[in-house]
């Protein structure tokens, strides 16, 4: 299945429009052309909404949110709705600042996503902000483990219920789950946290593979989730002694780019999580 | 001729003024760098007739314009032409939003570019929308070959007559021109589209070249469109199994830093399209 | 001493808010990485004094200054100073534009400082716009040599006098000094100087060090000074024939991903300057 999904990116090499900060923006675009598809990045609220109608899909990321930012995501994501394109959402810092927090929220509100993805912590804060919890234990650790993996599960197919969004929670373990189904993934290596930036690649990689597999959008999620990770593993397996975190996001991209959908199928590591 | 070209960049190390998009900027200034030049990057309306004043040359790219830096693209464009600096124009997406489009035009209307350098879709729509075609087929292809290679000569000269910059077309086929003389240049390599930003560089690559040798300016094009193509071919065969886009984006920069001038002369396959 | 320096940011993992800019931005970041702290980077004037608020420390560099990011360094400094929290300027280019020198004097002039880094002509432009070098002689040449240090740490010493910050002016033989103390330090390589952004590493580095040593402000500056230059000698020892500056610029936040602390205590080439 996740074979599928890779290869439609190659071969349709969706166009991406990506509203994402200017910190680890160059790593976006080189993934989304890593994986198959095209990026552009454009952010003006005059040309947003003409640049997501020539796209395929839309990923917004409020890492370094401003003023005039924050109105083009809002321009953009409706216009996508509008066309039904798919729409990833980034909360980067959601709960750092009232800013953050109440762009996030706003976004939410007024933008249908296809599918949100950040760490724990971002995605309780923004759960418990959007008030989607109520009833929901939402007192849930800062940490997806293997105890605990049920419990997170739940709570993030409670926020999936609310949003109609597919949430991907990533971490040591990572969750892709909407209301009714959800998978654990144990792809990935820790000193990926010593790289800026790998969860927004992951959040542009996203939308490259859901808007290359529009009517699978929870397997396409899920692919691209392995996809990072897997790609985190084998380019760890190429680290010198020399080495560190500069070449490794080197390698990470490199990793993707030369990745075969027979890789990604046998390197995959999830399963279903089974209540 | 080619060998000179790069060694006056590297003896005068000219200071190149750049207002560029947020994506590729690192690889810009690196590439500015690593052929011998110096880059100032600066975009304030309060700031850039300053700036552009204590450098040698502009280099303007509209990849993620906003209404900010489109009023400092002009400020700064008129001022070196006030002071006669060579300026570079990279219309990024021309043509895919109307605030692009308009933009490009207006700068087309009130700054004297050297060169525009863009792929042929880009230069097609900014010679169409200016209304430079007149009485010239611009229904060429989105691709330049060796069969319709002459139409798009034609067409380029055409518009360097109105413009009265040196047109430079990339893509598998580069073009380079003014309105008397066309070279058809044959460096480069496929995978070079699979990074971004290798259009960027060459436009930062370009104004250094043009900044370093005001006197040939066609020469100076032809020498940094070859220099970048060589270098995509030198860092292709540097390309290990595990090797993607990421490691061939440094290994391109790499190869501009350790060109030498008999190289780049021995290995640039450039040619004059005779009529 | 200076192991214990890396040592504390290793196990203190200081969270570095940074208003920078967008060229060097993400290198910046995975310096703040490799030497085991962690960067927010976030300029927006709504949120950025609750970002300092839950920072150890604030870099402020302003390489790609606007009106708005200039707004945001002010209020993000004097937020610092409230908290207490560490500051470091890089005045990146200032003397280049009336914008650049008035914003680093206002910033100067509003923002309690703990370190200032930049190269000699950045710290003289600085040093005399903010008329603090009355009855020195500023006339010091634009490079810091074996003949001349004396004279310039007189002149670093009376604008650490004046500003209450630690100075540190690098080159070819780096300076760290306050008012009291001044060390002269020798690590690097002169490529570095190829590579863009070397010195805004070493400012986002300075500013980790100094937030894990808050007691220890001058030997943190020292220690930050030469973890750079001595990942800038030890990346260079790795460089193959065919690497250039975009794998030296790799090398280098690899070379401070791995150093140890006993590494940079040997490998550290300082010594105070006595009169």
């Amino acid at each position: 299945m996740l074979e599928e999904m890779l290869k439609n990116v190659r071969e349709k090499s969706p166009l991406i429009h990506n509203i994402t900060n200017y910190v680890t923006v160059n790593d976006c675009a080189n993934v989304v052309l890593a994986c198959g598809a095209s990026p552009i990045m454009a952010d003006d609220q005059e040309e947003v909404a003409e640049i997501t109608s020539i796209c395929t899909g839309l990923n917004i990321n409020i890492g370094t949110l401003n003023s005039r930012t924050i109105e083009s995501m809002l321009i953009a994501g409706k216009k996508a709705n509008e066309l039904h394109h798919p729409v990833v959402l980034d909360p980067v810092g959601v709960g750092a600042s009232t800013l953050r927090t109440q762009t996030a929220l706003k976004l939410l509100d007024e933008i249908q996503f296809s599918v949100i993805r950040g760490n724990i912590s971002e995605i309780k804060t923004l759960a418990l902000g959007s008030g989607t919890t109520k009833g929901v234990d939402a007192n849930i650790a800062d940490k997806v483990t293997k105890e605990n993996i049920k419990e997170v599960v739940r709570f993030a197919q409670e926020f999936s219920r609310k949003t109609g969004a597919i949430i991907a929670i990533t971490g040591a373990i990572d969750l892709v789950c909407n209301k009714e189904k959800a998978f654990a993934i144990e792809n990935g290596h820790a000193m990926m946290s010593s790289i800026t930036g790998t969860g927004c690649q992951l959040s542009a990689l996203t939308a490259s593979f859901i808007s290359a597999n529009p009517a699978h959008l929870l397997e396409a999620t899920l692919a691209a989730v392995c996809t990072m990770g897997l790609a985190g593993e084998m380019a760890h397996t190429r680290l010198t002694r020399l080495d560190g975190n500069a070449s490794y996001r080197n390698y990470i991209i490199d990793a993707i780019y030369n990745m075969t959908p027979q890789q990604l199928q046998e390197g995959a590591k999830y399963q279903e999580v089974l209540f």
